[in-house]
């Protein structure tokens, strides 16, 4: 196979590269670009939800035929897992490791989540999803550094950033499911929170009914913050280093 | 108010109950009841997502009219809420606390994770929403009750239970959005993992590198049961009556 060759051909991510692609211009004058059809995906999920990312609402937003679109994407999925690659890619922008482990692990599993929130109906989409892109691979060289620089390695090191990793999308995947609500429900359920923890029996229900002004006056805590402190506790507990 | 008047109106779930629902039979010779309806409603849901919950798409599966199911459940989002609490309920069910309470949160944990892995399309519907209903507040005084032995109270109490339970109900929705994914997709990502995992330039990526036969060996780790384990250790490590 000659370069040429090899450039026309899907890559590693699906993707077609090469002459093909070259000045495809759409109905709207603009150039089409990876980057072009990634950046309006984005913005028909925010604005409809996941159910919009079909390539007929996609070539309709761009003014530009299906045919044009799979140019540059293999499949709406791969469309799907760029943009995932992205988000990652924005968690991480800027993060600068310190020289403590534990407030590296905290700071980066905040700014993680903070991407995800900014944009949460993609991330109700992409978080159980691996990429297999640039930006996920960084991450996980990023997480393993810090775990490496805590003392950790081997099979533990892998076990603990798989389960720092998940952890964090796990909780900004159910906190943005929660954002993706309509307001109307949002705003019922925290009804629903405050009247389920006041009006209980203190006959079947004693735990709760002692503690119904601490369960109200927490109703807006952040248990995300709560369990990444505890997670990096026990990882405290456990490193080879110590806790500095 | 009489209590007839009273059983007339919708209780505090937002549901009708009374005179009018009596006696109503559907096309199918079925008589409808809450039961019934929520059955209906769950299979729907297992089979075709969250989309398949609509009331035209309900009455046609039950061979009953909209106005029909309307006199079971004021509104589509209560019926959502019935189930989310079912499932929470089929989580619960059998559980016996034990004298160990660090076991007890580790068992309760994978009992409602495995509930909504049982129903993974439920399972992201619903696992960010408050249900307000009876077995939600059986979980919750279940939950505070373990902590009150391992002698949390007052404000750490209730940080801890909403910490552990968002814990089990974030990676339990994700896990299930991982299972709702078409089987081609879980494959195409199980895929890429080992892809990304393996294929990494030392230069840039050492840790990974370092690590590339560990990184494939724990491809198929439960991070969760590794995460309930270090939230037990933590709490275990901060327990005013100690680890036992």
């Amino acid at each position: 196979m000659t370069a040429a060759e090899r450039q026309a051909q899907p890559n590693g991510n699906g993707r077609v590269i090469g002459e093909r692609r070259r000045r495809t211009a759409t109905k709207t004058g603009l150039v089409l670009s990876c980057d072009l059809i990634a950046d309006t995906a984005l913005r028909l999920i925010g604005e409809h939800g996941g159910e919009a990312l079909s390539v007929r609402r996609l070539g309709a937003a761009l003014g530009a035929s299906p045919t044009a679109i799979y140019r540059y994407y293999a499949t709406m999925d791969d469309l799907l897992l760029e943009l995932a690659d992205r988000l990652i890619g924005i968690g991480i922008e800027g993060f600068e490791p310190g020289t403590d482990w534990q407030a590296d692990l905290i700071e980066l599993a905040r700014r993680g989540r903070r991407a995800y929130l900014d944009h949460p109906r993609l991330a109700l989409l992409v978080a159980s999803r691996t990429t297999g892109r640039a930006n996920e691979a960084r991450v996980i060289e990023l997480i393993l550094s810090i775990l490496h620089r805590a003392g950790f390695d081997g099979d533990e090191a892998v076990r603990l950033y798989r389960t720092y990793g998940d952890l964090m999308l796990a909780f900004a995947a159910t906190d943005s499911g929660f954002l993706a609500l309509p307001e109307e429900l949002r705003e019922a359920d925290r009804a629903r929170w405050a009247a389920n923890h006041a009006n209980v029996d203190p006959e079947t229900h004693p735990r709760m009914a002692a503690l119904t002004p601490q369960l109200i006056a927490n109703a807006d805590i952040e248990s995300f913050e709560s369990a990444i402190e505890l997670f990096v506790a026990a990882l405290a507990a456990r490193s080879p280093r110590g806790a500095g």
